[in-house]
């Protein structure tokens, strides 16, 4: 390979240079202080696993498996997957490695890999950042987690303009169950109402169980109460499907109290990731950004693969992308070479100040650090600190 | 696989569970700081590379390539990399795409990955530390980055009984090309001096052209006054190995100028990673350890297969392994359930105080956090914090 091209880098992934890595950085340190504060405990997790543990999830979810890289054990000649998303493996540690009683809160930030970029024009390595409540199948335990991913969003300056969208697969997964429908069937209806296909969902529904339901699901998925008065009476005698529409409101309200000026959409037919979850979802959105700032939800029993099914919610996002497009200036301050007392001292002074300084090495004189901001001079036989 | 075994994980990486994870992430955080305060501006590096980018330090170290894991880019068929050592990347970053002129220095903090524990009893995934230094050859620079990296072992909490272990290549590099020997020579004479075989030695160096040098290089490692006065006047007009010579000499001196009481020891045939480094070689160790602490050296021109030679010099550390036996103890706080004003706003002043405060949820009672050491307690009309 030819050296103009042994520091091209693969699609996806980047260096970050300091002025970005410093704003990154800072992210990390408030969105985990802020975590800390309510209760979520850091745990860091391994990158590489035996490829059955990181697949809790990849039995319901084949993108995640299609997502790992898999590397050959050379001490145990089995097969390893790099971390594709860290929430099984927290997962994990609630359920064996760190099995506390009662309710267990936990936050990570890590590079996870995937295989391909997960949309257009993505990262294949997001820097995820997350939180996981263990323990508690109460709406309590999903409103406590919106509210902290929505705060967490505040702390790291996303405030105007956001929304949230709120879901549950539960109300189509209790329908279908409820009207006793085919794998094939759902399958079909899952696909029409990705597509808002309307004109076909009426066609489709007219000849199904409950087929009026189905279609009202699908034509008033964003509105609550019309919902309410449009479908069935009888389909709210469903313990599950009444369940579920009432974890929803209830959400939605008490999410609404806390935020009264925040948008909240709902979408009960938006059914990403609904192998992967068990109740309800929620994302957030900033104006002009296809991809979520942050999303999660709920998905009890993920610990089952390791002998101990809990109820569970969490959230992540990317910091990298929540990070996209700032930039932070480096202030950086040139001292002259020497070791006398006076000018350590300054030096030290300045440093505690919160500034970067450098020495100069060698006979270099201060155009060797052409990033340089500042300069420590002396004047009047005090050093002081001047702009250049 | 049975359920009772998905949760192992492979010989050589671990959770990191709370209590350690804390003092883990605030020696990283007090680490980059510090490295910040000296000039060394943080940068991230991907995860992943084209195999030709990280070979830059393999091409003479074949150690690096065997520790490296290696997967197959489903985006472009090529053979990529999981980085094994993040050094070679930031030359990258110096050479290539932030190129700039005079001295930069950088620093990083992240995951590496080994396809085999690199000593006895050693992590897989080390959390590799580092700061480099580029565009100068001066030996302020070596001395430099010795202090800080000194300076950081004391910010972290290690400074009683360390001891610095300095080394330099050239000496025995420039007696090699001085004398004229075969490669085949300098292998064997490198592993009896690591081998610390002195009777093989004297023999075998009998029949050497500047036998004795070599000898006495071996016999007297240890001590730069009895090497200068043993040695041969002859070996001194050679300018590599004076310049050598001189090089630890006056990085030595100014070392112990700056830290008075620190042990430092010499070995100018402690050899490890001699074909990776260029010149002077550095190392700390602490009683009752035997990898270091920290290491590092010089190693110019490792920006030529990026198509830009430069001298450099840098060090790095395992912040897991300078964590090692650190546990924290988290305080948790749990408050009663509700959303009344003033108990929000006392949940919110506890957390301001730096208290983890968990609210509980649905019917729990204080059992379900069995974790938590105090409470939040209203008392004569006054929120107030209980250990527990």
């Amino acid at each position: 390979m030819p050296i103009s091209e042994t520091w091209l880098l693969p699609d996806g992934v980047a260096d970050v240079l300091p002025e970005q890595a410093q704003v990154i950085e800072t992210l990390r340190r408030e969105a985990l202080d802020f975590l800390a504060s309510r209760g979520y405990q850091l745990v860091y997790t391994p990158f590489i696993e035996y490829i059955e543990s990181l697949s809790s999830l990849s039995e319901s979810n084949q993108d995640l498996d299609l997502a790992t890289f898999k590397v050959i054990d050379q001490l145990s000649g089995r097969l390893l997957g790099v971390r594709a998303d860290m929430t099984p493996q927290v997962a994990r540690i609630d359920a064996h490695v760190h099995p506390q009683e009662g309710v267990a809160r936990y936050c990570y930030a890590g590079t996870v890999l995937h295989t391909k970029p997960q949309g257009f024009n993505t990262t294949r390595a997001p820097l995820q950042l997350g939180a996981e409540l263990f323990g508690s199948d109460s709406i309590d335990a999903d409103v406590e987690m919106i509210d902290v991913m929505l705060n967490l969003l505040n702390t790291v300056n996303y405030s105007e303009g956001i929304h949230l969208d709120l879901g549950h697969v539960g109300l189509f997964r209790s329908l279908v169950k409820h009207a006793g429908l085919s794998k094939a069937i759902e399958r079909h209806l899952s696909d029409l109402y990705q597509r808002k296909a309307l004109p076909e969902l009426a066609e489709f529904t007219a000849t199904l169980n409950n087929g009026q339901d189905f279609y009202v699901l699908g034509r008033y998925a964003s509105d609550l109460d019309t919902l309410e008065s449009k479908l069935s009476a009888e389909i709210f005698t469903d313990i599950a499907f009444k369940q579920a529409f009432d974890a929803l409101k209830t959400t939605k309200a008490e999410i609404q109290a806390r935020w009264p000026n925040l948008h909240i959409g709902i979408d009960v037919v938006e059914l990403r990731s609904y192998h992967y979850h068990t109740g309800l979802m929620y994302a957030v959105y900033a104006p002009n950004r296809a991809a979520p700032l942050a999303q999660g939800g709920r998905y009890d029993g993920i610990g089952e693969h390791f002998g101990r099914a809990r109820p569970a919610t969490g959230f992540s996002c990317d910091l990298y992308a929540l990070s996209a497009g700032q930039f932070e200036t480096i202030a950086v301050v040139v001292a002259p070479k020497g070791t006398q007392a006076d000018l350590i001292q300054a030096i030290q002074q300045t440093r505690e100040l919160g500034f970067s300084v450098v020495q100069l090495l060698g006979n270099d004189d201060i155009q060797s650090i052409p990033h340089a901001t500042h300069q420590l001079v002396k004047a009047s036989g005090e050093w002081t600190v001047k702009q250049i």
